[in-house]
């Protein structure tokens, strides 16, 4: 993980919500792009919440991933003090699966917008190849690696299903 | 509506709550207890809210009706920032028909509670009712009005079911 | 567990919700508040339900706290038949997961409150904590004890997620 | 409507019920059966829940049809006080269309059935006719006076569709 | 399980269905009921579903419970074609939980009545004893047993949660 | 509408399926392929529901278009007594807006297929469609008719969204 | 599997979804119908989509069923490219069951069919069989295997329950 | 509306999405930053959408905001063929209130990712200020021009609600 002046910094509600974050870390990591993985609650850590929002691009964060389950505000309130863009993963819930957490971060209200990935792994993963795009706007290298990524990916795809895999 | 030192504080995210949160103040109306009803926006208000929270116990208020429609983070909100006991109205959504606005209010994590009513009207006439319940706990001349008013009530129920009504 | 004079009643539907509704008792515990936990059926012991809902408040319980499962009806019909404040936890349920529970408690008509939170063991944890709110009110060195346990909660949240944890 | 010692009691939480309701009584009108409407509120009027559902049986009712919305508890409470067999209607509520009230009416626990027709009018005319066909089991007339009324409806199926209906 | 003139009939879509659908056995047994199960297929054997549905009534059955998962079909065509009351359980589904057996079954059109119970093994037991209320109402000595049967059950409820259960 | 020897036969549960179920039959028209609109409901004219599916390969048809709203067994059952492919189209019903009808057609068990198409007019459409490219495979010209009525409608798709439109 | 000139094209989105498309493969294999599996995501190899579905009709493929969970566009996209009818099978996905998959699949605009078939193994089974129902609308001898092959389905459903089963 | 060298391309499935659209297009405009809206079918047109897809960063654009409802494939399909990002508006759809087109867009597998808006006008909206902000990275006074949008925002949320709004 990264310090101080990372581009991407990725907040959770919780511990709990790292196996899950983690994907997203683990993807930005892939393509060098550095970051800072914390936990900040909502509910639990208001007064680090504020702090962290309002201070987010001045520590010099250029993309925020934001990682909560159930009632999940994290993503939508911090979003509501930074102007720099937000995406958020909804993670999945133990009682309803992540639907709770998906409409509470999706849903927000005209004037404060999350970019919100699917629930869960694939959530976190692609949050990170999110912030990686907009990132790659202006860092043509960045570009350059995310396409490479792309591809392989692709041609990693076998033609046929194997009875083995 | 009341002032200053009222008991009870009606919130709610925008304007367009009003209609359904209007029950909670009428009801609070009919039943003699003081309220003061404020728009505070979680998303688009994040520093009123901080103050209205953070504030809220030193105003004299004991009781918080928070009302929020879709992503809905100003009960919770509200919640984890007082020690103040908080009741969350879901404001009837447009797409999703207040499932959403249900589910970002009562999923809250462990630790920060929000008592949760029905969607839409209902919902606000009984926040309005739970928070006489609450300060009727200390207050044996509103105790007497709650049960003379939910005597009314029951009595109000005609035996049989009419073809003009 | 308590006796006669506790300030919260604690029921539920079954033996089988004391794995949920038991850490609403162990938050209470650890807020020094007393409380007493009784196994109250709506469908099969109605007679129950109706000696205990009538008589709760002269018993000396200012607080209900109600949980049950699948079509919960016990908080609801609880608050019919007492002016105390009654606050109701959704057990997850076995097909539906709890969104049986939830709906048939929370979407009470106007004129009955029941404060709803959270599906399960979370929900049971916050229907001790805004029980504790509400007694607070009128319970200065409560009030400070709650005060402490939230801010304990806060400072226990790590400021970054661990991979050992 | 009919009197003391009519067959089937048509029991709804509200006035509001009625409009739905009254497709029981209508169906039931058809086919010859006696039946009594009346207007109890699990909530509103615990009271007289209870005194109706314990003197059903006695009052010479033999099948009970009862109608809710919303958390809809009125079919089940009947159930848990009287011997007698209850149909649930789930009256289609506002904000969720009726999801909350069919949960709310099927998912009995073991112990406690509630036989539970579809949502709205087609569960009103429903839950008549299967008052039906249980009193057709001892009343062979009526048993006759049903298989007309079946048979009848099919015959009324039209062979194509008309653009003109 | 009993023969030809059983006074109950417990069909279901398939031998996947008997783990739940034993508990309707069971409690009919328990219960002093006559009773006999069998498989029926809507989908993949109708002509058994026509002939079964069409001579039940004179095959001496009064009662008939069907099960079915997923696109249940079973219990609404048994009633499309027999005059007798029949009750269905929605078995739990795979993916959907019972959610589509649910709606399968309790959303009949208005004309042909399926009393529902809850998903699983609830809803079987539940079948079961709503048979027997039915039988009751022309069989005094049912009518004694039941009554025994249910004040046992509540008799069986402790008074207070056990750690130990 | 065609005669006997029609090639897709379209029928639905009621009169009141109609209004989308027209839509299936105006687009078999526009492509030419002959058709043969019935009512046929499951529920209320169960002989007719066999005699039609047991005979609609020797009457000629080679595709079936099932409509149904609510519990909507006709395009299952349908399917269960005849070899020809069966398509479904699940009507918008009144309380779930068609959610109900989707999950009774789509789920169905290994063993008995039925090509599911949208809820409502877009499905009714579809089915059409999707019978088209089947009768396709053996009648070139019929194929032929297909590619440019798909031609003619990408052509019709406007390049920019137009406000008077 | 089969090789260039097979009848039925199976098509998955990626490997995880082959223990559930397989089931398709061995129906078709059991009722002797050539087919051909691949691996082709609509997401991560979408230029091997294009080629596929726009020459799937020259590669002798008269039928297409896909596979595909979450946001399943591959069964929508190949139908927008390939005249031949298209069968979809929604995936059971992670957190939502498949709903997701099912929603993505069915929902198709008006223009562009896919015959959807229920989530997971039940589906894969029943796209070969209709797949199959569609072959043999110009294939007599495949006809009578199908027809064989349903009757012996039948024939192996038990009259009665077992409890060894 | 803009030309060839827009920063940001709005594209729909069809006319019908205007009117959510525009609202995006609106915001935009009121922001000062150039867009071009054209009307893109995955299913009706795929040619044009693999055109638009491969050739929108070449074009010049450097966000894509794409609207689409029910099997809302177009966003997911954009975004599997070009590197900028893309950012997805569920539109309302007629039965399921756009919950198809928000599954259809927001649960993407890992790999593509879709940074996913509020169902409706509220998502319109957002997708425009998301837009904005991840354009204001590289572009200070499009950033003071945002900021000063977002404070206006909150000044004109008034204190208090009002009878007459």
């Amino acid at each position: 993980m990264a310090e101080a002046s990372a581009e991407v910094a990725i907040i959770m509600g919780s511990q709990s919500d790292w196996p899950t974050m983690r994907h997203a870390a683990e993807t930005l990591e892939a393509l060098g792009i550095s970051h800072d993985a914390r936990i900040i609650s909502a509910h639990r850590t208001p007064d680090r919440l504020v702090a962290f929002a309002k201070g987010a691009k001045a520590e010099g964060f250029k993309v925020i991933i934001a990682g909560a389950g159930g009632a999940a505000h994290l993503p939508g309130m911090t979003a509501s003090m930074t102007p720099l863009p937000v995406f958020g993963v909804p993670v999945q819930s133990k009682a309803l699966s992540g639907q709770d957490s998906l409409l509470s971060i999706v849903q927000m209200p005209a004037g404060i917008p999350v970019g919100t990935l699917a629930i869960g792994r694939s959530g976190a993963v692609n949050a990170a190849l999110l912030a990686a795009s907009v990132l790659a706007l202006s860092d043509p290298t960045l570009a350059e690696r995310l396409d490479a990524w792309r591809a392989k990916q692709s041609a990693a795809i076998a033609e046929r299903p194997s009875d083995e895999a």
